[in-house]
Formats: C-alpha cells, structure tokens, sequence
C-alpha cells in the first residue's frame, strides 16, 4: 500500500514539477502576451493534479497506509501523516467552495491593485470582506483548535497557536517598542549621500555574483535571474533558483535582497536529496525559511565583520560612490534606522513592529473584534502607537501589502518570528563557533556546513518546534531577539 | 464526437505546453544538476501524455469523426486527418519497439558525442547501424509508398518522395554545381580583416535587440536568450522566443543566426491565433519553415539593400572595428564564398551541396546500396566531387552533425528545398511587391505583411504542395532557386 502511495505521489511531483517550472517562467521572463493561454493551459493541468490527488486511489492508499501507521519507519509515518493532513483538509471542503474562493482571490487582486494604484480604500473592502467571510466559511469545513485563527497560523507555522503568538508579540511590545523609540529618537548623524548614489546595474550584478560565490550557493543547482520582486524559487534540492532585481539609485536593494534569498536558497540546496522523492522536501515551515534568510541577510550580511572582509571588493566596483566612505560609515548606512511607512522598505528594528500590528489586526479580523471597514483606521492608530507616524495615503498604509488579496492570513507573523529564530540560533552557534572569526576568515562555508547539520538537511521532516528544540535545546523563546537587536543597535546607536 | 475530439486534444496541448516550457528552460538556463530529476518527471509527463493519446476514448472519437468526415467543416476535416494520421503511426508500431528504439537513441546520441570527439567513426558505427535498422523495422510497421525513405521524407515535408527530390536535387547538380566551381576559382580577392576581429558581446547583443526591432518581431509575444546553439522554440503563437550566441571574434554568428531565427520566430507569431486550439497551429513543414527563416538571413538579410540602411547602425555600434570597412566590402564580407567542410558554417552557395550529398547518402542506406561501414569512404568522395576539398578527419567529416544520432533521417533535405522555396517565393514577390524599395525604405512590415497574408496565417492548415501553388500559381519549381544563386553571385563575383 505504502507503494502505490508512492506511485501516485510520484505522479504529483511531476505535475508540480512542471507547474513549478512553468511559474518560473511566467514570473521571470515569459512574454506579455502568453498570460491567457498559459492560464488556460494550466488550469488543465491543475485540475488533473486535483483528480489526481483526490482520486479513490490514492484516498485508499494514505487511509491504509495511516490505518496500519505502525508498520512504517519514522519517515514513511510522517509522509503519510502529511499525505493525510492534506487530504483532509482537500476533502472536507466542497469543491464548488475552493472553486469561487479561487475565482474571488483572481478578482480581487486585481481590485487591490486598481485601488493601491488610485489610492482608494473603499474600492477594495468589499472584495477583501469577501475574502475574509470565504475564509472563516472555509475554515469553519476544514475545522480548528480553538478558535479560528489558529488554523490559518497553524498553515504557515505548524503547531503554533494564537497563545504562542501572543506570547512572542507581547514581548515585543514590552520591551522593544520602547528600545526602538529610543533609538529613534537618539539623533545620531549617519551619512546617508552615498546610500542614493548611482551604482550601475553591471557592476551590481558582478557584486551580487561575488556574493554568491562567498555565500557558497551552488551555481549547478541554481540559477540567478532579474525580477520585479525579488524571490527565491525551488523544484527540488538539485533547482533551487533566485531574483534580484538591480534599481541603479539604491544599490543595497541588489546587496541585501540578494543575501536574504540566498539564504532561502541555501537551506533549500542543503536539504537531504533523498527528500526530493518524498512530501518532505523543502523548507518546513515559513518561520524557519525566514530565519535562514533574515540569518544571512541581518546577522550575517549586516554585520561590521562581513563588510570588513567584504567592502574593499565593493569600492573595487565603485570607486567614485565610496571614495569617501570608511567602514565605519557603511556599516551605519547599512544599519540605518527610521521609522517607516512600507514594510518591505523597513530596516531590522523596526521591521517587527510592522508585523506586530498586522498581527494584531488580523487577529481581531478573524475573532470577529474589527470590521473590515474600520481596517484603515485602526492601521494608522497602530502605526503611530508603535512607529511614532501616521500613513497619508492607503498606498503607502493599509492598502500597501499584496498578501491580504491573496487570501494570505497568518502568513504575515512568520516573518517575525524568523527573525526572531534566527536569533536563538545564533546564540546557540556562537557557543559552538567561533562566528566572527569565521566572518572575518572568509569561511561562510563553516557556518553553512553548521545549519546544514542541524536544520537544512532535514527538510520538512521535523517541524519547527522541534527542530528549535534540538538545535537551542529549548523551546522557542523570544527573550534572544530583543537581546540580539539591543545589542546590536546599542552598540551602533547609543 | 467531434467535441470529445476537441477536449481530449486540448488536454493533450496542455501537456504538450508544460513540455515545451521545461524544454526551453532546460536548453536556456537549468542548471547542470538538475538532469536526472528533470528527466525522471518528464517521463511520468510524456507517458500520461502517451495514454492519453492512445487512449480508447481518444481512438474512438478520432476514428468516428473520420467516419462521418463530411459532417465537419473544412478545417475540421482537416483536424481530423491529421489527428487519425498520426494515431494510425502510433497504433501500428508495438509500444515495446518504440521503447526500445527511444533508448536506442538516448544512448546513441552520447555515442555520438564521444565518438566524435575522440574522431573514431568505428565507435559509433554499430550505434549509427542499429539507429537505421530499427528504423527500417518501424517503417516495415508502419507502411510507406513504394519505398521506405518516402515515409521518412514525408515525415518532414508532406507529400514529399524520393521522385520529387531527385528532380529537385539533379537539377542542383547540374546546373549549381559547375557555377559554383566557377566562383570558387574565379580568385576575387574579399577583404577579411574585419570579420574575425573583436566585437565585444555587450554590443553584439544591442544590434540583435536593434534587428528585432527592425524586423517588426513583436516582443510582447516573445523574448531573446542565449543558447550554444541558436534555436527558435514556441508553444503558441503568442510565445514564440528565440535564441542566438555571442561569438566575439566572429560577429556575423549573430546577426545572421539572429536574423534566421528571427525568420523562423515571425512565421509562428503571424499563425492565425485561432489555431493555437488545433493540431493545425505552428508552421507547415521543415521546408517551409527552413524557407522563412532563410528569406529573411539570405534574401533580405544578405542584400546589399538592408546594409544600405543598416551599415551605418552597425559601424556606429562598432566605429573601430567598421572604420575603414566599406559597403561594399561588408556586403562582399557577408557574402563570402568557400568550400568548407562543416554543413552548419557553410555560405549560402555552398549550402545545398553539403545538403545534396547527405541526401544522396540517405537515400543509399535506406534502400539497401549502402552499408554503414562504408560511409567515411563514400562521404569523402562526396566532398571532393562537389566541393573539391578532402575532410582530414571524421568530426569535420561524416561525424560533424547530431541529426542520425538522433534518428532524423529524411530531414536534411528540407533545408535546401527550403532556400529552394524562398527564392520561388521571392520571385513571386517582386512581382507584387517593390522589394529592394521597401527594403531601401525600411519597411520590412511591408513584407512581413504580404508572408502573412500569403502563408504564414495558415499555419499547418496547408500542405507545403498547396502553399506553393496558391502562392507562386505554380508547383514547386527548383529553376528559381537556381537563377536566383546565379543571378546573386555572378554580381557579386564574375
């Protein structure tokens, strides 16, 4: 039994596979014009990966397979209690309920840019109101521990709950939003000319490739390409491709994009091969992914040590922009903190707070405390409690972020807490590495082979909850966050 | 019935569509590493692909509209033809033997690699003897008309025997041959200097961009990369893409391999989108494709009227490399005549004969009065009758090209019937159309136009054979072929 489930997933992967390669396509190069037919095309394919994936077959093979779990190795048990989880979840919503959600979600994006773009909230609400009443109906199917919301955290983030977050935001709000307000408010003069300089976009791609080559990123597994919007991209461990995009006034877009989906490339390069042939390939949970990048992009990538080993090949590149600049001074511009409208813009100490009140919003979405109507002014209330500024346009406040038309709730706490794992890391590296010598040795690779070890071979086949409590050997804990942003931004800042 | 016919047929062009996305993407940018997983789900895909085609749901709508052909329109008749001709092959052909023949293939195309590299014909022989007489089995399986080579001829050129190409080819002998010795040795000095001197990429890149442009090729429905063999690829009309290579020390590999795919590219984009539905989209034939692409490189790509206008483009782009370089001493350049030994870097002129002697090889091993062993021999007698020059080795001999490595027999002769085609087509042209003028008036639309409405908008909806009588108002005629060469080189040489 447990081989014709095999058989049949053999089969899912490969209609993932070229679904996967086709959305490569389509979000990197693919012409203008093909949209409508490659739409039609994959609407065929979808809908055979759906019968495939619900078909008496393989329904018979994971319920056998889960009904006589015992008989499985550790692996073989958890691939059917993932097989079994989806399949569930697949076939306790009627098919004509997924079919309109899909159907409101195209619309709605659409909607949401028409609105972002013309600056215009009430042309959006009631398409995310629907959005929103289709998802608690949904999850109302589908089930949940508690309360709702728990469901859609538990999606992103498996075995985390509302009272998990809520302990992790609370933190926060204690004890760094009055942190960040004093840094804030410290007035240290950072020099800033440089950072909107003019770098062009050749020699930001050479830098971007240097990057890669430091990083150890495996150009025969992977690939690098241009894109609008940054992202990193997988079929399995052997294709694991990423995007930057190069904007010639603000070279530190091309730097740091470039680290933070190196780092989500990396962990998916150094999964276990032998989980491409399984349903736990890949990255086992949002928060973690953003650990590894925010890892690499902040701890490493924005530290005085990596830019001591690292900046005098960048002057090489840009003589002119950096003549002027120490060291001193690049690290500061790297690390500059502001407060901010757009969350993708914000700098690593204020970036949590942005997460803290979409939370908080979200969280009072699905426990029925808010009303979508009322989203843009309590965005705003939120925005000057924790960041001291108030938004003057939907643009740059609530209508800011793609994820909510997407039907993306519960998605947005994972970026936090990826920072925040990526701190209980490092705490837990640095007892067993030397980690700034190994900056300062030019030896990413060390530290690679570290997360290899303890995270990154094992794919999706430990949650994150167990895998902080192997690698940490304790629970997740945020206290190491605050304790890593209050170093860091203390010693740059007060 | 004939809707079933339609849905299955659909199904079939949405597998046909993720197949040619991961075809494009693994001969463009995959990475190395991927091969074997790529491989593995590909074959899940072109299997479902294959029950699918072979399906009895599929035979008995095929066959029942067959049936009642007359019930349907004219194109749907068509459809139907076309669809039944290609399920009798399927059906008639034992699956096992066609496995086995594929993996014939597969590992004769790595013998070939090898042998060739190693320059020892003995170690690809048996897999080259074994390729023809599997195929000879299959066309025993699937039937042919007088002779087995017809079907392999039909296979690329419908309604093509080896009578119409001996007609065809004779004529090449005896009356290109002896003009091109004449060229050979008339001793005009060309000056060469400047064709293999350095252009730098960057800029090579820039002109193609500026001959997309000027080519009306429509980048919405399309886009340019970089393969180590230029290729044009689509999977409907409305994402036809292409790709050239940058040679810096020879930069006519550009422009004109550019052009040619070019030539290729505008045929597919100007199929009547309503046949991106059927089987009856995407161009005619080998031939007719080959006499596109070669109109644009050789007609209207190597005349001096289009560097008329376009010189002064390029020697901007390249002021050191053009400063003393006439007109005329480009447009000589461009049309340098030599007997060379590689098929693929051939002049115009010489072109058909290296395709002339592949044909007549061809026709002799598959009707049995030639054996594999000898090949080397009678290949180099070939070259020294026809071109006069003797191959020192095997890779710039009998093992140069991967086409009977890859089982293409019955293809080669398409390219010169297609150079054939476009000059029949060109002279038909001039009658209607003020060709040097619009060429002088950089209006290449203009000609573009008149391919579209004349032939490109029917896809495969026509036969190469009908195609050439409504368009020239007479059947295929190789004398046009043959003025147009010696019209062309006796001003420019004699």
């Amino acid at each position: 039994m447990f081989n014709k489930f095999k058989e049949i997933q053999k089969k899912q992967k490969a209609y993932g596979y070229v679904m996967g390669i086709v959305g490569w396509d389509s979000n990197t190069e693919a012409p203008r014009d093909s949209f409508e037919h490659r739409a039609e095309m994959m609407g065929i394919i979808s809908s055979e990966m759906f019968k495939l994936s619900t078909s008496k077959d393989y329904q018979e093979a994971v319920y056998n397979c889960f009904d006589s779990i015992d008989e499985l190795d550790n692996l073989q048990q958890r691939e059917i209690k993932q097989a079994k989880k989806d399949l569930d979840k697949i076939l306790k919503v009627p098919e004509d309920v997924f079919v309109e959600y899909r159907k409101t979600l195209t619309l709605a994006q659409r909607t949401w840019e028409e609105a972002k773009h013309k600056d215009d909230f009430e042309a959006f609400a009631p398409a995310l109101d629907n959005i929103i009443q289709q998802n608690k109906k949904i999850l109302e199917y589908i089930g949940y521990k508690d309360i709702p919301y728990n469901e859609l955290l538990d999606d992103f983030e498996e075995g985390y709950t509302e009272k998990d977050y809520d302990l992790f935001f609370e933190t926060l709000k204690k004890d760094l939003v009055p942190f960040v307000k004093e840094v804030l408010t410290n007035g240290k003069k950072i020099r800033e000319d440089f950072i909107t300089d003019v770098y062009p976009r050749g020699k930001q791609k050479e830098f971007v490739e240097y990057l890669m080559k430091v990083l150890n990123y495996d150009y025969n597994r992977g690939g690098l390409k241009e894109s609008v919007h940054p992202f990193t991209w997988h079929t399995h461990s052997k294709d694991v491709r990423f995007t930057v995009r190069y904007l010639e006034d603000f070279v530190f877009s091309s730097i740091f994009a470039g680290i933070h989906e190196l780092g989500h490339a990396l962990y998916e390069q150094q999964v276990d091969s032998k989980l491409d042939y399984t349903n736990l390939g890949g990255g086992t949970s949002s928060g973690i992914h953003e650990s590894q990048s925010r890892f690499y992009e902040n701890i490493i990538g924005r530290s005085e040590e990596f830019w001591q080993v690292h900046y005098p090949k960048l002057k090489e590149l840009f003589p002119k922009q950096l003549e002027t600049v120490t060291l001193e001074e690049f690290v500061l511009g790297i690390n500059r903190v502001e407060a901010s409208f757009i969350r993708v813009e914000a700098d690593e100490l204020t970036y949590p707070l942005h997460i803290l009140m979409r939370y908080e919003i979200e969280k009072d979405l699905f426990g029925n405390r808010l009303e979508t109507k009322d989203l843009p002014r309590v965005w705003n209330e939120k925005m000057v409690e924790y960041l001291g500024i108030e938004p003057k346009n939907f643009a740059e406040g609530v209508l800011q972020d793609v994820h909510w038309s997407a039907g993306l709730f519960g998605y947005f706490p994972t970026y936090a807490l990826g920072s925040a794992y990526a701190a209980q890391f490092y705490y837990t590296m640095k007892k067993e590495l030397n980690f700034e010598q190994l900056i300062l040795d030019d030896n990413i690779q060390a530290i690679n082979e570290w997360l290899k070890e303890k995270i990154h071979q094992f794919g999706s086949s430990k949650t994150p909850k167990e895998l902080l409590k192997e690698v940490t050997n304790e629970d997740f804990n945020p206290k190491y966050y605050v304790q890593y942003l209050k170093e860091k931004y203390s010693k740059l800042y007060l």
